[in-house]
């Protein structure tokens, strides 16, 4: 509420305010927030944006949403829009360009000063999801023997954006990097001081090709604010900065929780019904294969259920258990996974905690069952038989739930992806199989 | 491969290097690889410890497991370990001390110098999930009249910690938080500027109560590097940083995904495996009574299934694919309400579309397993019996992957907290009703 009331009165200010009176107070109020007004504002949305500067608009709509980015774009005439997207920088540009169609990513490539143009097709080459995809070139670099002084004079002239700017690398003639230094240093340093007097020379880099989940992990490793990304021959060409690199995060964890439902990614809780039905449907019917091999693994059993019916009321404990059991250790080993905590050095130790952990867990709940399937039946080898199948049963869940993940990532496929459909396959069969086929092997006790 | 190798050359570094040779190179390397070098000799860890200065043991605790924290510095005589904990900002103590056992914290306190012995008693008041949990009180406030030239001064004499430093708040006397100016525009403006002609008034703080999630919300809404934290008078007290936040984000995220499967946070990979079995049976338990409600379900129509034992064989395709279709709206619910996407405005409509892709969805399987069923069985009406409770089952599971969640939400229960479980057991118990219900009222039909 406190949020809306405060939308509302930014609607009102941007709505009265002269053109002359909005750049001034502009200048403290979040990109964002304006995003949020424009986007809550019912009347012609032109009426707030033609009186923003070019700069802020550009803001805008490097904060907007990948669908609502070019809608904003096309609302100015060329001429603005030329100014807009001359403020926007490199990265900004390639995350628009790679919302639109290719006749508008064309037209907007048009628009674009030469230099931009040649800079943003180069980005494009680079997968969107590595380094290269995320970073912008914009950054500030520096000689190792300047001094603080000229260097103070340089930022002076440059101006630079205040996200990439506290930050200063330190470039040889080919480009090389040789070190770092931070704002901060400089401002406490004396003019005379040279740069390669404070500089820090170990720099953790980048390649231009990893993939951006792994540059994540490497901010959080780190807690860095920045960091360089080099080309193949180590040459820096561009940085990335920590605010993309939450969005990265944000959406990869989107990703994996969603994946490990069933849902494809790019789905949106306000989306449309027509998309969630299109990125659900398809795993309900890889589904609906793995639960009828399930089906027909009872099917082979329906004479032994015929004669000890009670069987099939136990079937829905079996199967929910035994899936239970999967899901657990599988989530802990896509996590472990996609946090990269799982190495080749701990990956044994890991699976023989798993086992261990499914069969003290078997036995913990298969006694409880079989002491629960003895009272209910009567007969105490009914309770033999659900006891050990659900021992039998968590034990392989647990085992499926950590080779399933291992063994997708090994065939370089998402873990996250499919891996509880597969889970709850193996736990489902085998846990019936077990079940009643040790009915139907002790079935002479049991009528 | 290459990040070992790295660490061990760190090794031999520092265990070759002189005391004085190490102090000058120490500078250029992360805390983070440090520890990871530590963590990775097998021999006498004082071997390298006692070398390094205590800025940078300070610094190599703050990256340490909580675990590891105070195992790391009880290596070290008392009066190094006085030396260490002064080092370290307040944050960082107050991490420490939330890790250890009562007994050890009082012994960690009566080591603290005065001053930073009250403050972090102040701040252990505060929740640790919470704004003022997170918060260090370390940071860089300047008053509205000061020019350029005196704020560099006193920059200089200050020497800041990088991360804190490229914000500088500015506060009157009463402490109120007036604006805030980053050290960017400090750089790039004349001397003789006052601060105040340069800052920005509106300034986005978070309360000091505000929960840990929501803060890393405004971060990642807003991109920001550090944010200051108000109290209930909205006097400045403290600040928090982005790389605080992305390990908040990061815990949260992994807490979701881990009570989405039923298992309590705090499990590791690499843990024990008391530590899993701990923390997995409570929910395998709680699993196990919902499993035997649905056996109940099924155990009320016996007579049915002995005289169609084909509808045994079905039954896993019923449970398999209400779990799944709920799960699915379970997620995307849950997912949406951790990032704060479902609103009082867009609640109905969420559920709206969730109700007719579950509808449609249902159609779309069920005419599939109907005519399964018919060729299965031979019987036109077993299909009509499998298809209609396969729509009727998965539009259930969506209302339920919908309801569940945003009931657990409005008791104020984490929705991510056991809404599989329930609703497994909506879709488990219904589903088996409305399938073995519809097949027992057609039973004349399918004998």
């Amino acid at each position: 509420m406190d949020n809306e009331s405060k939308i509302n009165d930014l609607i009102e200010l941007l709505l009265v305010s002269s053109r002359e009176r909005l750049h001034e107070i502009i200048e403290d109020i979040h990109p964002q927030d304006i995003l949020d007004a424009i986007n809550k504002f019912e009347g012609d949305k032109k009426l707030i944006l033609s009186k923003l500067p070019e700069e802020v608009v550009a803001n805008i709509i490097d904060e907007a949403d990948d669908e609502e980015k070019y809608e904003l774009l096309a609302l100015f005439p060329e001429a603005s829009q030329k100014l807009i997207l001359s403020e926007m920088s490199s990265d900004e540009l390639v995350d628009l360009l790679e919302t639109v169609t290719p006749d508008r990513a064309t037209n907007i490539l048009e628009k674009l000063q030469k230099e931009d143009m040649e800079e943003v097709k180069e980005l494009l080459n680079y997968g969107p999801d590595t380094a290269g995809g995320i970073m912008a070139t914009e950054f500030l670099a520096v000689k190792e023997n300047m001094t603080v002084g000229e260097t103070l004079k340089y930022l002076q002239v440059e101006s630079p954006d205040a996200e990439t700017a506290y930050y200063l690398f330190v470039l040889d003639e080919d480009e090389y990097l040789k070190g770092v230094v931070s704002l901060r240093d400089i401002v406490i340093s004396n003019f005379n001081i040279k740069i390669h007097e404070i500089m820090h020379e170990k720099v953790i880099s980048v390649p231009v090709n990893m993939d951006q989940e792994e540059v994540g992990h490497l901010f959080e490793k780190y807690g860095f604010l920045i960091m360089p990304v080099v080309d193949e021959m180590d040459k820096m060409i561009g940085i990335v900065t920590v605010d993309d690199i939450m969005e990265v995060l944000r959406n990869e964890n989107t990703e994996d929780i969603y994946r490990l439902a069933g849902i494809q990614e790019g789905e949106r809780v306000e989306g449309s019904i027509g998309g969630s039905v299109r990125r659900r449907l398809p795993w309900l019917y890889i589904n609906l294969i793995t639960a009828i091999v399930a089906s027909l693994t009872v099917s082979m059993f329906e004479g032994t259920i015929q004669r000890v019916v009670t069987l099939a009321s136990f079937m829905p404990i079996v199967a929910g258990m035994g899936g239970n059991t999967g899901t657990q250790t599988l989530t802990i080993i896509v996590r472990a996974i996609a946090l990269g905590e799982l190495t080749f050095e701990n990956v044994k130790k890991v699976l023989l905690k798993e086992i261990a952990t499914g069969i003290i867990m078997g036995f913990s709940v298969g006694i409880v069952i079989a002491i629960i399937g003895f009272l209910w039946v009567g007969k105490p080898v009914f309770g033999l038989v659900i006891g050990l199948a659900m021992l039998l049963n968590m034990a392989v869940a647990t085992l499926a739930g950590f080779l399933v993940p291992i063994t997708l990532k090994k065939l370089k496929i998402d873990p996250a992806l499919a891996s509880a459909v597969f889970v709850t396959t193996v736990t489902d069969v085998l846990g019936f199989f077990f079940f009643l086929g040790l009915a139907t092997v002790l079935l002479e006790y049991l009528v």
